[in-house]
């Protein structure tokens, strides 16, 4: 039997990415009773980093928005493996902390994490809507644009 | 009956915001268990960003205080809306997370903070004891000066 | 009798800073149910701020690395008075939170987090193993080089 939130994502297209390893010595999430913490996740697509630039220079807001996406099927990857296999057993998206990485003068970091939250509320409905704190960065790991980390709560 | 929380509010010359809308696709604040986790707050005065700018260039420390200030006021909005209106359940102020929009140079986050955490101190007494991380950032959304998350636990 | 994390502390050759006081007006750490919750760790020693500078400029990987792990053992110094002295008390390291002074283009932020990541993997072994966000902001309190926030699980 394929879980509800599986089929949600067939329908929406998505085929989340293998859980990428974390780029050094942490773990991808932990849990504590109900809540899994999610590592701040990168734009891992097959092992590499995409995406990389300052919002509001070489990279504009549609396509950070996309990369923001990809960030969030990454903290999916992990969620799934954290409630072994099932995504059915998330009960709520707690929180992301988007971290966009800005030119000086950029100021629509809310606009690039919808790029991220949009998809949580497509995805999981209800259970979907989140806290959200989203801010300008200098920079990121390997200079990507977006870095989305997550708290959800499972059953 | 007014709470005693909501008479504290009074005496210090506090009137609350009406809870801001947030600014994107996500929600105020998310609960779980005792926890309740607010979204990060911009300096919103009837709906509008107030305070733009970046602290230690056209923002001064005085005023970066007062903008931290107003978006304890919007925290407090959501959280009186968490708690069904009655902030008397409000057990313990847990964390702060303070983003500051800084010039490269400007390295008083701590005393910008305090615009924010000497009111929590103030209003809640040794419940408004809580954590904290300030940050000096590249930007916040709107340009604002000021951006306060927030964790609590209620009752 | 001593505990097992102190002994391993002892073999390590670390010897823990006195609890810094705050820059502000706020408190180290806070409790939740299991949860400690400690504020943002500047790298403090001997009551001052050590390792001043942006990471990619004045301040090396490797410098930036001892400067993570300065901030580590700030966080520890807090944990073990949570822990009321005794640290064989924490179950988990669930999540650090590490910002990196970072000049415009310097993109290894988790090298520099590692600094802080290995340590609590050798002291604590699996109970190490923490979810991580490390992100590159503009500046930070007295402009250090690297702050470390930090979560956690006890008995």
């Amino acid at each position: 039997m394929t879980s509800i939130v599986e089929q949600k994502l067939k329908t929406m297209g998505i085929v989340l990415p293998e859980p990428a390893v974390p780029a050094a010595a942490y773990v991808p999430y932990t849990i504590s009773g109900r809540q899994v913490i999610i590592s701040g996740q990168l734009p891992m697509k097959d092992g590499k980093p995409q995406g990389v630039g300052k919002v509001g220079g070489e990279v504009s807001v549609e396509q950070a928005q996309e990369i923001a996406r990809l960030c969030g099927l990454n903290v999916l990857a992990h969620l799934k493996t954290a409630c072994g296999g099932n995504l059915d057993r998330v009960r709520k998206c707690l929180r992301l902390g988007v971290f966009v990485h800005s030119t000086p003068e950029f100021t629509e970091q809310p606009k690039v994490a919808n790029g991220v939250s949009e998809m949580m509320l497509q995805l999981f409905g209800e259970a979907g809507k989140h806290a959200r704190a989203a801010v300008g960065v200098a920079q990121l790991p390997f200079g990507v644009a977006v870095e989305v980390e997550a708290l959800f709560e499972i059953e």
